[in-house]
């Protein structure tokens, strides 16, 4: 039996208050969709059985390196962020792993750690390593780089904290290690490009040497930040050669907020699936850098283009396509819970639009260089409102119609805030 | 009686296949906004009362500096274009009124022109300057600028050319005049700035001089091209200036594409609303530059949150908020009456969105500091799926509940294309 | 007599090591110059009596939101830091005067440090104030803004602080007060763009009406970060607003790194100039976003193209042109006051190749439209290696021909490195 | 014996102006760089037998979408054109060979266009084909595609033509073929990006299918224009991709204007080299987008900083390493053959910056992770004023110290404007 964080009563009278006008819009759709040739029944299936991990730090308050403002109730370790993320899970249904951040998250019994997991009905997504800051008492620092530094000592520290990542995901039951590094430089001249890039593609042969045969790696590129002139995994044609270099089990993460200005990131998606390259996702949105926004708040029609991509692989089956899905947002000015909420809601709203478009007729307006009516099939399933699709699938799931409204009414801030120490300080936030 | 390009026989069949259906989805999404306490029939009153300008340039098929490919049917004059302009009225009932571009529709018989707009049932929006090309037999050239130009006697002739636009809109009823000038450099050294400045200032208030009381005049901001290192009139900032060192009867006017990346424009929108400075809009999308790609199809959230700050205004009713709405898009691989006839009907969805935000709600969350229910009670208007509204007021309007559908039934595209010969030729193409 | 920080001997046993070199350079380079019809005395002279304040946070490490690498021998308070950046003035002779951060250099008996500040020879520039963080014990909260803030009492909080910075300055010769706000918001929908620059404009109405009269007031715009989707001062139309409602002493601060990719930086520069409303600089540079980079390192031309405008408006004496000049950068991964000391160089190298433009000849290549010679007019300006007139400048001034080899040699930062205590800790930095 | 276009004299006389001065500076620089222990004469000697191809349409005046303003005298056909970058051959002897673009440059003798080339003292770089254009009397349009098309007859007619260059190029001499197509799409839908990839690829193998063994086929990225949603080819991830699937012959160019807004370049182009697919580049400068300015005019460090890569790659003989040189410009207000000797001379000039990099000293930087002095070694070799460098090499080959002086001395233009008709019409231009 999953331990339920907010009470089941609780869900079932805030459901009550607004099943009725959720069967009547759910009705009205699957009329309309009828109409159009969906079986509204199914596509709810398909949205009812997605899911999408959530960042372990995704459920602390984030912040810039101006401030960092606290949250009430901010989790104080692992065991309190997974009591967290039980909450999102139990009210959305759509986010049944977690995706834990090393040494952040480490402990000391990671059987404990598990069986927790599973107590709260949740399971261990993709492990992420961290040399892109000094722990206290580590050796080599990472000041000027990890995976790519100049120092042969350093980098070794680096491949031994990845593969350190490995063991503890080993016993969690993570099936996958997604690197990210802030490599890179501030100046003109201050690295070599070539030779860094070797010395991170030999540090990363390492830790590739010792994933277990059924692990992915998956690396991570990012246009910039921390790193301010040049960032070694700087874009995904930097990403496709790593994944090429290192062997079947490495593949590309794409993080939505890590391209250059007005790139079309759907078209990369594209790439990397037609070359059986595509690992997965770190879903955020973002207007001007890696923002880290809650996932469809700026753009919703980008992330449904996205999502376009990924329904038209599924459909045609694209040899190897098997992308992870995970949130990744720094939640400075909201409650993060509901922000991971909303965010997850998102992410199944676009896979559901996805779902709805009408392939057969877009590839015959591809095929005749109909641009009009090719768009217009795209958009006529981006305005379908497929709230009533999510709402029910959550709702036959166990979850809440409505989940922000029911984790406000159910006072767990409140009740964790009183529970867990204030966080003093605002230094700069890191997620 | 209006002339009607498109029998209304054919119309009424049309409508007929799908006037079922969209009572069926009216009365599904009317129940639905009257739980959200939204009257449907006011918001689709509002709707079928609003009407966007269409560009006469804009029934031409576009091109860009590498190639224009020519449609078929492709209108020889303003008179043709007139017939293709109410062809987008008749459909959408969307369109009232034409923008003209001077010297390209100058014809010697303004009378029979007006007229001939009536017949169809249209009007004239703005009038359009052109400085931004040498006409045959002109005397100066604008290679080197126009109403920016080092030498007097090119600004005096640029200034001329804006007075005789007036006075043709003055015989159309018009009630404006737009001025875009494509005036830069395209080196570091080529232009003194503030010289420059001083020049298009002393110009426009030459054009001011001779503007009639009841006219305005809309100045348009653009940041690069045709001057790629730098615009006379590159931003809001110098758009506002011009503004303000005019006077009252001058406003500013944005093009959706003629930003910097990354900026947010709704935001200057509500800065211009602010200072009694907003002129109005040249709607369309864009991806990476002025690309003038059909409205709403590339970031629909953007086109409502801009719609957003409009509608805010309108309820408020901001003083000297009164700003003037046209469509100005390249057609480059459509059929430009298609495009525009997707595109006002885009801008029609914008604007029922926007309707619908609850905006009670939405300042209690803003004052609350709610960013999540912020940003929720957007979304949740931005999702609904207005179609139905935007059809039913079409219907009841006399239009198409299905614009595409009908015109392509119509027959109307290859009617043209017999009798208008087809252009030859591949050069650049301008809009 | 002025303290000095680092041995008089040691300077002027490295310059004996260099003098001859430079020597001949200046040598060269007056002879060249003198082909040209210029006087290179004349320019020196101008270098010589050029400064640029250093900010008091410069002289830490900075760092990101992701991390922070503490350097050696940081400055623990604002006596620290004064010490640090006398050693900057004494080897560059370039940065006479120091910005200071409330509260960060708040210290109790403001008569000793303006007395410190005398002893080591540095004047008081602009005061800044800080209203993006939280301090310890405060009342109000700026999680979600503060000038701008919908609460009454956090503004006035903001306010009064404002004040307080005004009130610190007057006791220790400043002049101005800078204010820059991360106000702004995270998500459409969370923050109302008119009410929020309505309040920010009476809050800033409020500390406009306690400025001295003898005092300015700058406003600094930025595009984003902290805040992600609106910031309330975003650009430098909405701070030409700020600085025409709150008056003749408000005036607009341009940080070269504050704005949108591919913004024409050096026009805005004129613009501001040309309606009398350039209040000064951050210096600093960039490659995407706020990066604030050192000034100079990524695209050295831009940098030199604002000084030529800065050097146009000097010549021509344009009517309130006096504008303040401040480096604005974050050091992550080089000693700040080695970087300090090369960016104060790169301000000064780009100041003498200004001076190098021959005016009289790009006028008439501006006025003939000969806009090759006017682009080689500049660069034969910037390609000019002036380090010769910058050395003798420093020389004849009394600092060090080649700073960082001078002041490496001087064992400084090992000996702050033995006095201060490391800091400890990696979060986010700050800058 | 080459036929000058300007007389020996007139060069001669020019140069007598101008050479004591020059062998003054020349002398004063040789001592300085004597110091910094580089022999002055040796880089000369490098510069001295560098090259960079022109392109021929390069000679004509550009022009936007919205207008081009045509030059005097311009070139009427290839024999024209060849005579223009004769000239700049003669005074620059920097561009030794001349690239065509076809159809535009066809004749049907080929034998007497390589004759002429020979006469002039020119030889023939890689062949350009022309797939985004529609030809008179071509059977299947470009409008939606050429390599990529859905339609096989057009994709065979476009390979057909790209086959036919490089058959054109055997009888020239020419040993590269260039393909850039402007294919792609302008909405969401219009094309599938995998299916049109895979169709792009295919076309492509069949054109490499007929490449000759000693040549080389190298495909183009660029982000968008013409096609403002999607392009096929769009960035150098797919580029890459190109030139993995092709085989060793196939490279890919860098053009310098078809990247997104801040991206690294010159860390593309170490990648590239690093895994031995970069073919080359087309050099030009810009601000925006494809603005396709004066190599150099606008950001020149990011031109050397280029260049410091291909100086590395060429001291570390990097295996594969031999990137063909071109310039693809449009000059749209300046004299075409002023402006590419210009650029011509910037790239040079960028050669012998890099050329001065002190290497060694840069590598112990790096290894001791030095920024400030990796970032002052690149700087010192940036700022020195190669010009003398420059002025000497195309003396001593024969050219002219100031180029630009001697071409308006000579009359060229107005001779040639004398005996080519005026072009009129002010279409958009195309480059």
């Amino acid at each position: 039996m999953t331990e339920l964080k907010i009470e089941a009563a609780l869900v079932a009278a805030e459901n009550d208050k607004r099943r009725a006008a959720l069967k009547a819009d759910y009705h009205a759709l699957g009329e309309q969709l009828s109409r159009r040739g969906i079986d509204i029944d199914a596509v709810k299936r398909k949205v009812a059985a997605y899911g999408v991990a959530v960042p372990s730090w995704g459920v602390g308050t984030g912040g810039t390196r101006f401030a960092r403002y606290p949250g009430k109730g901010e989790p104080r370790n692992i065991f309190d962020k997974l009591e967290d993320c039980a909450v999102i899970q139990q009210l959305t249904r759509a986010t049944p792993t977690v995706s834990l951040h090393i040494p952040w998250d480490k402990v000391a019994d990671l059987g404990a750690l598990k069986q927790r997991g599973e107590a709260l009905g949740l399971g261990f997504d993709a492990m992420n390593s961290n040399t892109f800051q000094d722990q206290p008492g580590q050796m080599h620092s990472y000041k000027y780089g990890s995976l790519s530094n100049a120092d042969a000592a350093t980098r070794a520290q680096a491949v031994e904290h990845n593969i350190e990542c490995i063991e503890i995901g080993e016993k969690l039951g993570s099936k996958a290690l997604t690197v990210w590094i802030g490599d890179g430089s501030n100046f003109p001249g201050q690295v070599n490009f070539t030779k860094a890039f070797e010395r991170y593609l030999d540090s990363m042969k390492a830790v590739y040497a010792r994933l277990p045969d059924d692990w992915r790696i998956f690396s991570e590129h990012k246009m910039f930040e921390p790193a301010f002139y040049s960032t070694v995994v700087q874009d995904w044609g930097t990403n496709l050669l790593i994944a090429q270099e290192l062997g079947p089990k490495a593949f590309c993460l794409v993080d939505l907020g890590h391209h250059a200005p007005n790139t079309n990131i759907e078209m990369i998606v594209a790439r990397l699936i037609q070359f059986g390259k595509l690992g997965g996702f770190h879903f955020n949105d973002s207007k001007y850098g890696d923002d880290d926004l809650d996932t469809g708040s700026i753009d919703p029609y980008r992330l449904f283009l996205v999502f376009n991509e990924l329904v038209d692989a599924e459909t045609r089956a694209a040899a190897g396509f098997d992308p992870a899905h995970m949130l990744d947002q720094s939640h400075n000015v909201t409650d993060p819970i509901e922000s991971l909420m909303i965010s997850a809601t998102e992410v199944s709203r676009a896979y559901a639009q996805a779902l709805l478009v009408d392939r057969a007729a877009l590839a015959g307006y591809q095929h005749g260089n109909d641009a009009l009516m090719g768009s217009e099939t795209l958009k006529a399933a981006f305005r379908t409102d497929v709230e009533p699709i999510l709402a029910m699938a959550r709702l036959e799931n166990g979850g809440a119609i409505s989940p922000v409204s029911c984790f406000r009414a159910s006072g767990y801030r409140a009740k964790v805030a009183a529970e867990r120490p204030a966080v003093t300080g605002s230094g700069g936030g890191i997620v």
